[in-house]
């Protein structure tokens, strides 16, 4: 699988003098991914024509340390928006392919994360986990660069994990001087407009003197704010390199003028570099070097410029590319349980790679982000359904495999707007329910249908529900007058059938008993007053509402920065109510408990509790937002509880570790805010919660949002954003969603998921809450009888992957194939340490015993990222310095 | 000097089918000649740094026709204000550079003129006596364009020449069908904005079917309009092919996948090609070709889109281009006739070579045309200055050598506008008189000075002129306040010496006496009245006065065209006069009688008539022009006379042959006239004329500049032009000429010279005093008294390099170093066929006989641009079709 590998020292170029600056040449453009991956296409072709001849020559180069990959992902991922599991694939495919064309000579030693605006420490984890030397990013808030600009603490080693045994998350990371742009006057790119170098004394505009001189300036300037001799420049921005030959002419000669002011006496020295050879000087250096524990978040440029609008910009796009996890994870692992017929099989020829590939650039930090422009949106959307179909052909001809059933599947991919023509016109359909976790899920199906009373079986054909379908309330754009509703359960790793059948008549319902939540409301208002966990006796008031916040345009005194695609920057700090009340509506079954809740013709909210759930759900639907007042809105819900919370409120980094945060605070400067609101967000991305030393509040998010606690009990989390302007960060357009099936604006609908425990025993509830909504049941209809084909050795109507299913502790991340013969399979504990006295504990799992179906024939552990094996990863050491860290997060 | 040669057919591709697109992919951009000339040098130091490895590449692609030069110049000259002179010079070091770099195989065969403005018969005369197979073009009047595209003429054969023997100077000419540009929709460099060709079908955006699709469409419309199945299409635009690889993978991909339409039946056939490939094929197809006497001016590209305004635009640029070729001439001649001192001697090192470039480059079609911006044109001028530093070093060794004399010569530059710090200042000084033309010169010398008589010594130590200087009247700029006027004969080829002493008092100045020529002032307007020539008895009415058009600012219903730099476009027809009277004063002096005019604080002029002189002067100062008022303003001066035009008018083609106009007349097609006056503009480059039967008026001006005839018997000519807005043709400013030492604006300052002649004569006047005009002598000066060493044999006051004057038609156009043991010596007749019944004969030269100093050892002749040796000049032969050609011009 790796080609080769190597170790040691890299050849890089060296000479020792006082001060020597690095030069690191390489494009560093990144952006434009919506066509990255046509490009990567073509030259994925092109290397292929043109190997014999090229190959060896990267590889030369490559050798000489004169070409060198850094990070290697399929793209340069997005750090506030993005799931762990979601980026662990896509530096996968990216690192694979670099190993494939390269050989491991291609490996990059180096994540490089120029652009993101936000670092996350669950990225730096990954990216140390992944093998990674050492890491470097742009951007940090600007008064956290003052700081350690003073300090010289630009460079620094990140401890990025309290759960895992140091170095094994330690991660050494570099501040660039310049983000990811050449200093002041020296861009000599097509793009550019600096004037290039001219050496030729006949000329009148001859400048080498200037230049010279001017780039000793810099270098000198630059070396006070870092610790060693060696200093970086990068050479480079965005879109750049297109024509390579003007950078290369120009810093050929800057390069030979700057060095040859050596023989005047000069002690700086410039030459080619890599991030990789500089990342090697410094561990030469043999330094101490400042530990950091806490985040890179939130964002900000100026005092007003918060990027923290992007933690929630484009809701929609960020939960269609959660749910395409849900579903590219189900491919994955229906290729790998339905073997070689999954590719090739009844419904023809299906494929899990388009589908990853859109996964893996959808990463991309102006993808899911939501900060690109409306087309290129559009197209992101458009890549992960064109991957999902692809991947259907693969699931029905691996479901047929499996069960030897050849009748056309169904697949009612708009079930979250109601709309399913099978369901909506059958009598008689069946419900095939694939659960891609590792343990039984039971799971609420929510159909349209038109019929009124529906009888449900089981896959031993037995009646397990009578139901009389309730009217939908929620805003249809099908046919359907009624929505069914009912529980499945289904094996781990494996599925199940259901069978629905139109009645005449169903019996009434009888109303269903809630073992574990117990939600009140106030009458008057008709909101909820509280929230009491039967099992615990807890009992929190809670009073939760929308509002929005009034989006700055620009004009103002302060600064003219307005709200857009990446800034947030409320006008008041104080949110706009929507209504003080909701009329309300109450609807009890068999299966649920709803409230159903109108504040406004463009919010409303349905309460539900279902009779087995440790959860409360609130659905929410918010949209078009009115803009007709010209005034661009940011829609929260806000959270009000009697917690305790003093100041502080947690949040997921990229949904795994959970880091503690403080209002108007941060661990490692002395924060002067500037920004009450907007400098208070962080990205959720999976939960968030508050708590005192009784109670936590925990909310589990269906895809990454923005969220604060400004008042102390309170929570408030982003769900909507509508714009009016441009915030001058690249996009070009404000963020107002507008599409031909929402011409007066989108509509977002989303759930919240609520638990009340307490604080010692709140992750047993909601790890495997937050796990069952990143990986969820895929539902897939047959109309009418099942008819088996007998020939075929097969399970019908039930089958699970697994022999048993695995401890609650383990999360099978990945179930992949890798190449005809080998699976790629990734297990996690999925426990932070100490955040649970039980489910925190270690645990082991026997792969031999793992599948029901496959044989493991051999084992070989690789690194993270499955480029290097594990009994390889040689990372370099670091020394922190003593005295730094600031022990945070989770207490 | 000629490295080798190369005949017969090319290799070029070819196909049999119906209808072949030529594509031509080589970089058209020849803009920015401002940087032409460094880049230039640049790629011949690269040239030189590579020659190994890259000319035996280019020498290969050449010989597979891959690779071509076409035209070859230093730059593409402009058409409208160059002189031949210097057309030839910058043609010659152009195609000498090629011919040195890539020996024969580098010789352009086809001359390639895509973007200027007009297109001069001298110029198309010039390209058929250098060789070329023929010329392509982009710009012609959108009238005769359409015209010709009806009538398939936009091919078609130009006989440039009614002097010379058919087909000397006949040059087939093909009008390119999409200027320089590339089809619409098939632009692919990275200035442009057309998609790319997308050939994998898995892309959501491919296009191979749409862009071929489009592609057959324009090749079948295109093939309309021309005559062979044969077509071009040009593959690039300004500034292109900086990143060559965007074009050539499109242009690979098109032809592919065009051609692979032929497999459908298509007829079409792309390759790629080359000017001369597609020449070649349109000389095999063996037609007949409309045959064109005429020229192609003026262009207008709209109705009200007359490209007429550079005839004139930066009259200062265009005298001191005009100046400079004189004394470059000068400084060509001293090289040769000084030896090698002249390049290294007493005054250091001295060079021709960068004048050669500086004027070379100032021939561009954005350089004298007077088209670029304010700063690129300070750059022509600077380069220009800086070339004649480089030649007064080697004009100073020469003379040293020639003389003796090694005292410091002193050049007064400035003496335009009356500053020359050695005259203003010394009591005794000499002059040196330098005679460019090959027959002896009078010439009156202008010096500032301060005393108030002086003594004027010949070389013989004859006191020949004491003069009383008389008060200095014109604009000055210095310390003088006086100017003292007297007479200087110099020898042909050579130089005389005379000394200037300032004495207590002279005699009173005895005023002269005309013999030639008689002009009377109407005593109330203080106007010029009548003309009369005092030889031939012959008289006319003749008012002379100062007016100017209203420039168009673009707010107008017929059209938003403004006047700029290239654009006249006047607001109304009638110009609005400046002032109907002059105040004047009169001056006689025994050299010169004098009217000084004053019509207004910005124009004044000078009328004199020297007593020897066959020409009236007429000194214009025109500016600063006013702008106070918002309005922009194109001055002219204008001639009315009784002379009966009957709506003729003659002017000069590029200095050389005289064409016949008419208003609202073109030879070729049916005009509509849209623009009265702009559209009756055409350039006059040395001189115009007004005649009947009887009387010809004949002006000889000092640059080229723009004029026409709109009424009968009136002549007038644009001197200066200040306006306030760009006319969207490129330049991106105003022409509104600011500079340090004019802050309000430019002054500019120029003569013309009117004869008054019977028709059958005027030649033998007009032609010397217009070859006096281009050619003047060079003064430089020496302090105190000359003291020759004496120990060089020497000839110190006085020198022709000539045995002999040549005979009047008989003119010295070049004389000037090839290389140690070479000088390349051009002698024209200068005389058009029958305007001259006597100048007119042909004449013969014994060149053995011609030099004083120099020995012939050998002769070799060349074509016109001296990259080919005559008897091998074999030009393509190309049959006019019957009946077409319209007699024309001079009668």
């Amino acid at each position: 699988m790796l080609k080769g590998h190597q170790t040691g020292h890299l050849p890089c170029t060296s000479l020792h003098l006082p001060l020597r600056v690095d030069v690191f040449s390489a494009s560093l453009a990144e952006e434009g991914a919506a066509e990255g991956a046509s490009e990567r296409k073509q030259m994925r072709r092109e290397a292929e024509e043109k190997q014999q001849r090229k190959k060896q020559q990267r590889k030369q180069m490559r050798k000489e340390s004169r070409l060198e990959f850094v990070n290697g992902g399929w793209c340069m991922s997005d750090e506030a928006a993005t799931h762990y599991s979601a980026v662990i694939d896509q530096m996968t495919i990216g690192l694979r392919f670099l190993n494939e064309t390269f050989g491991a000579c291609g490996r990059p030693r180096v994540a490089w994360h120029i652009d993101p605006f936000g670092h996350a420490r669950e990225h730096a984890s990954m990216f140390a986990q992944m093998g990674f030397d050492g890491f470097f990013f742009g951007r940090l808030d600007y008064q956290d660069r003052a700081r350690r600009m003073r300090d010289k603490e630009q460079e620094l080693l990140w401890r990025a994990s309290d759960s895992l045994t140091p170095p094994m998350a330690d991660l050494f990371t570099g501040i660039l001087p310049n983000g990811y742009n050449p200093p002041e006057g020296f861009c000599w790119d097509q793009l550019c407009s600096d004037p290039p170098i001219r050496d030729d004394p006949d000329l009148e505009d001859y400048n080498v003197d200037d230049v010279v001189g001017r780039f000793l300036v810099i270098a000198n300037s630059q070396s006070t704010v870092y610790k060693t001799n060696h200093i970086i420049m990068t050479m480079g921005s965005d879109f750049q390199y297109e024509n390579a030959n003007l950078w290369y002419k120009n810093l050929d000669k800057l390069i030979h003028y700057v060095n040859a002011q050596q023989a005047n006496g000069s002690k700086v020295n410039v030459l080619y570099s890599t991030p990789s050879c500089y990342l090697q000087e410094l561990h030469r250096a043999n330094l101490t070097w400042p530990l950091k524990t806490d985040d890179f978040f939130p964002y900000a440029d100026d005092a007003h410029d918060f990027w923290t609008g992007y933690f929630t910009s484009r809701p929609a796009l960020k939960r269609y590319e959660r749910i395409s996890n849900s579903n590219l994870q189900t491919c994955n692992q229906l290729e790998v349980l339905g073997g070689l017929t999954s590719r090739k099989g009844p419904f023809g020829e299906g494929d899990s790679q388009t589908m990853k590939k859109a996964m893996a650039v959808a990463q991309h930090h102006d993808a899911v982000s939501g900060t690109e422009k409306q087309h290129v949106a559009n197209d992101y959307a458009r890549k992960l359904a064109n991957g999902w179909q692809h991947c259907q052909v693969l699931v029905s001809n691996s479901l047929a495999a499996l069960s030897g059933l050849s009748a056309e599947r169904i697949y009612c991919d708009n079930l979250n707007v109601s709309v399913c023509h099978l369901t909506e016109s059958s009598k008689k359909f069946s419900v095939n329910v694939y659960n891609p976790l590792a343990r039984p899920v039971t799971w609420p199906v929510r159909l349209p249908v038109n019929g009124t009373a529906y009888s449900v079986s089981d896959a031993s054909g037995k009646v397990v529900h009578v139901s009389q379908a309730t009217h939908e309330v929620r805003r249809q754009r099908g046919f359907a007058v009624n929505e069914l509703v009912f529980q499945v359960q289904a094996p781990p790793l494996g599925y199940t059938t259901y069978t629905v059948a139109l009645i005449q008549d169903g019996p009434p319902p009888a109303p269903a008993q809630q073992r574990f939540l117990q939600v009140t409301f106030d009458h008057e208002t008709g909101l909820i007053s509280s929230l009491n966990n039967l099992e615990t006796k807890q009992s929190i008031k809670l009073t939760q509402n929308f509002y929005w916040y009034n989006a700055s345009d620009g004009n103002n005194v302060a600064s003219r920065q307005p709200s857009g695609a990446y800034i947030f920057r409320p006008n008041s700090s104080t949110p706009v109510i929507i209504s003080q009340t909701a009329k309300t509506e109450i609807i009890k079954t068999s299966v649920v408990q709803e409230v159903r809740q109108w504040f406004a013709p463009w919010v409303s909210q349905v309460v539900r509790l279902y009779a087995d759930s440790r959860a409360l759900e609130l659905e929410w639907t918010v949209g078009p937002v009115p803009i007709d007042d010209s005034v661009g809105k940011e829609v929260i819900t806000r959270l009000d509880t009697s917690i305790k919370t003093a100041e502080y409120f947690y949040t997921d980094s990229n949904g795994r570790e959970v880091l503690q945060r403080k209002k108007d605070f941060r661990p490692t400067w002395n924060l002067k805010q500037s920004e009450p609101i907007a400098g208070n967000y962080y990205p959720i991305n999976s939960r968030a919660y508050i708590k005192d030393d009784v109670d936590q509040l925990t909310v589990v998010t269906d895809r990454s949002q923005g969220g604060g606690s400004i008042q102390n009990g309170s929570l408030e989390i982003m769900l909507h954003r509508r714009l009016l302007h441009d915030d001058f960060r690249g996009v070009g357009e404000p963020l107002n969603e507008i599409s031909g099936i929402f011409p007066d604006g989108l509509v977002v609908r989303g759930r919240l998921l609520l638990t009340l425990d307490p604080p010692q025993t709140a992750a047993d509830t909601h790890r495997p809450l937050a796990e069952g909504m990143v990986l969820q049941p895929l539902l897939t209809f047959t109309d009418g009888d099942l008819k088996p084909n007998t020939q075929l050795e097969a399970v019908p109507v039930r089958f699970s992957g697994l022999l048993a299913a695995l401890p609650p502790a383990v999360h099978l991340l990945t179930l992949s194939q890798w190449d005809e013969d080998s699976v790629l399979l990734r297990l996690e504990h999925q426990y932070q340490s100490s955040e649970s006295k039980v489910s925190s504990q270690p645990v082991t799992v026997n792969l031999q015993k793992l599948f029901s179906t496959l044989e493991v024939l051999g084992v070989a552990e690789l690194n993270l990222s499955a480029n290097q094996w594990k009994d390889e990863m040689k990372r370099f050491d670091w020394t922190p310095e003593k005295g730094t860290g600031h022990q945070c997060c989770v207490s």
